[in-house]
């Protein structure tokens, strides 16, 4: 399952090259997992309120097209790896108006204790979740 | 007492009017206000890890000149106001090479614990430290 | 006029106090008056295409309730002054869920002429759609 | 030739997980690359007076360690490749306290027209100083 967020690109996203920074879709990223988790009914909240942190272990990003200031831009987020230790998603991040393909990207995360700092294994109750949107 | 800290503009600071972005200053108060702490012989980390928090309640900020990428940047510090319950400062950010102000800047934040939420007074312990730079 | 903005709080406008980082309300000001400007029919490439920059001279902000993580927030932005030189608004950022008030804030910001730097007149074609929006 | 930059984590850097969010390492990648080109003899600032811009096609970063707020961060930059069109670097970015390396990656970025918007081929006056830089 593929699922999409939307995000706006605002004056303070770009840079002295008049295109937006890089980095912002990095974070853009974020937007578009935070999304997908959602709609497998979690939120991070819930996750770092019953223990868990999900640091991000890898990212990659392949640079296409520039993004400028008001652009809409579709996140396109679709999970590559799940395990209850770790999770893996693929990015495309589009622009709206001509469906032009701005930027692609991976990331990967694990699942941590927020006590120990240590690697844990995801509940069920979570896994679950996730589970059905893999299919 | 005034302190002084330095900050470089990045070129992810700038925005597509090939300046810093105005907010870049706000954050940089904040390296102002934390070199002053240090000089007082307080660290945000022990603050917290004591279990105060301390919240920003007023910002406000004049802009003068405009930075640029790669100016070297000197963000003076001084002392407004100190209870044990809140602390304020003005701040001047200069470019260095030339020492034009950029921008002028005011913040006011207080001491909250970091349980209850609630606004909560800040020991002696870290009072009298911060008193001794107030001369 | 006051004009309405969303925006939702992302993960990574979070600081280690677990609360959005105050500068960011600084930013969505900015989103505030880029919508405020939208509805006036008035976008900023259009401006810097003819021209126009429009650097803030003045912000400030009042931090009443802190903001979380996936809190949708509503940016109020209401004209305070406009002349053919300068533009000042006023800001609310209330969470969407139960109408709180986070933050108040005010900027203005001056026309400059991108070639000289210099601060100038705003065309009557702008200037007349910003004026109907104070009524 | 490995060059390196200093830079020290800002509360503003920390995300609600305590740790310096991801998204930044890729900044101070550009902090990094910014210095390196500096020791090669080129500001950024000079290639864009030129009518050169330079926009990162490919990036990608390993996180080892997390970072954590008032962390003094060495970030190390190797070159890679380079060409006349392209220009590609690995980074360490590693704590200066204990030498933990946090963050290890790569970028590659092309030399673009700023009038054309299209690849160029970077002039042998600036061509020639990186060149010696590889050595």
């Amino acid at each position: 399952m593929i699922t999409t967020a939307v995000h706006k690109v605002n004056f303070y996203d770009t840079d002295a090259m008049a295109v937006v920074h890089h980095s912002n879709y990095i974070r853009w990223f974020e937007i578009g997992r935070v999304e997908f988790l959602r709609q497998a009914g979690i939120t991070l909240t819930e996750l770092m309120e019953a223990g868990y942190v999900f640091p991000i272990t890898e990212v990659s990003a392949k640079y296409i097209s520039s993004g400028y200031f008001d652009d809409e831009l579709i996140i396109e987020t679709s999970p590559v790896a799940l395990t209850k230790a770790k999770m893996s998603f693929d990015y495309r991040v589009l622009r709206a108006a001509d469906n032009t393909v701005l930027v692609t990207g991976f990331t990967q995360n694990v699942f941590t204790s927020r006590e120990t700092g240590r690697i844990t294994r995801l509940p069920d109750k979570y896994y679950d979740r996730l589970k059905t949107m893999l299919d």
